[in-house]
């Protein structure tokens, strides 16, 4: 875990609330506000210190109700508030809608001329894919941006066929790290690919690979908690100037870890909220074995 | 509980999101939000990946503010998601509005259609008696089908009236026993009679007994845990090509196992949020016993 621990901002009395970041997630839809949740509440029990969730008027008071923590509001489109966030999630739970997708992809836009780390996940990806080259447009397009595309399998699939017009679902491992190889490559975005090996390609095309030990067990929800978790490495990795594929390592193996220890914890019976439930106590471990380096 | 211990899917880290199994819950209706919920949560904790709960619109905000972990779409017509759903369950906290009732029956034949296996329990089991010779048309009507009624003594009274014009409630042991058998093979369909003893027919007309020690108290929602537990059951049984006698069992060992842990441990004050908290418990016990087989 020196790799995550690395990534922690320094704790002090001097700190005042916003300092360890301010995040949004744009997200959540009428059958989806799980997701939005998942992915908020993780990155405020991670270490951010305010999360704003942007989301569907139908969902803001089910989103409310699930945790008194988080800054919910009922609309999708964050307007004048997306300037104050530290980094942003698009995509958890967002749903199909025609008109989500449009604010997904005008947030998207958005947070990019503003410079603000972001990570696209779910169906922000599909708004994505959908439209992509309308965002590679050269002023959306600097290798230097902080942006993590998350796609699982299907969706990595779905990006592969529609930029480079090729098949990755149920194809070999070589393929597939070819694949994501290219798309980063083309895209000028970083990609993580969830799988049971993640995938970490950075924009120079290379990529990475993490398999440390996570849980058999795949429930619904795992993903959202770590695009919260990475939003807030990415942005405190961006912050000191770090190397945005150790943010890639950081997340998978911070993530891996928490779902192993749920499941050694609950068994088969894991669902997300025992995942994100190691959490903060992970995160003090890690704290801890600061103070004593030899611990981890 | 080596009978559940057979029937639990093999975990690995290859497994993709819903290979454990992708649910429906069609229930729930303004009066009744437990239950679709109990039955939701019980399937997730047992082991399912997903779960959709289908529901009345009145009562989705309620339902899905019980738990992030549901995905609740506010309609009881589950339409172009039916397809996705590796098994049903239709009934939990249905009521009895015609249209609930309507959009029960489309969807049980559907599912019947499709070939997907079902629980129909509580006003499911209305819905269905009030019309059952309309579903025993030759096409929903196939012996390997797998299906499971899951009627209450009161509920297996209106159905035995209605398709034997047989009384079984207040009757000896035998006579349910005989108008259980009689009412399996008549329906084609599996029938598990919850009660003190629980009673299990399969459609050649077989009944089994089930009474493993359970918890004296009674309070509501049980039954809707057994329904979520059977889901999971029957699906993995019916992947693997196991015995459908063998699911029957299995739910009745299993559920009764936990009423028996959260009556041990709450005391008389014990309710079914008690039963479901020994679900995951209980899963990990078996998992564990698989590891060292003379341990269970």
């Amino acid at each position: 875990m020196d790799v995550v621990k690395r990534l922690l901002p320094e704790l002090s009395t001097a700190l005042r609330k916003g300092n360890c970041g301010r995040l949004g997630v744009i997200g959540g839809s009428m059958e989806y506000t799980g997701a939005p949740y998942f992915a908020a509440i993780s990155a405020l029990k991670v270490g951010a210190d305010l999360v704003h969730v942007f989301t569907a008027a139908d969902a803001a008071p089910v989103v409310k109700s699930y945790s008194p923590e988080l800054i919910v509001h009922p609309e999708l489109e964050p307007g004048h508030w997306l300037q104050r966030m530290d980094a942003l999630i698009v995509g958890p739970g967002l749903g199909r809608e025609e008109r989500s997708l449009q604010i997904a992809r005008e947030s998207i836009a958005e947070a990019q001329r503003l410079g603000i780390p972001l990570i696209i996940d779910a169906d922000g990806l599909w708004a994505f894919t959908e439209h992509w080259i309308s965002l590679t447009s050269p002023s959306l397009h600097r290798a230097e941006l902080p942006i993590i595309l998350t796609p699982n399998a299907v969706e990595m699939d779905r990006l592969a066929q529609k930029v480079l017009q090729l098949q990755t679902l149920g194809k070999s491992w070589e393929e597939i790290r070819y694949a994501v190889s290219r798309l980063a490559d083309r895209l000028k975005m970083n990609i993580f690919v969830k799988g049971p090996t993640d995938m970490f390609a950075t924009t120079d095309g290379k990529v990475r690979l993490f398999d440390r030990e996570g849980s058999p067990r795949r429930p619904g929800g795992i993903g959202d908690c770590l695009s919260g978790v990475l939003a807030c490495f990415l942005l405190w990795s961006t912050r000191s100037g770090g190397d945005i594929e150790k943010v890639g390592e950081a997340g998978s193996c911070f993530v891996r870890e928490c779902a192993r220890r749920a499941y050694e914890e609950i068994g088969r019976g894991m669902v997300a909220g025992d995942v994100i439930g190691q959490v903060a106590p992970l995160v003090k471990h890690i704290d801890k074995a600061i103070e004593k380096p030899s611990a981890v």
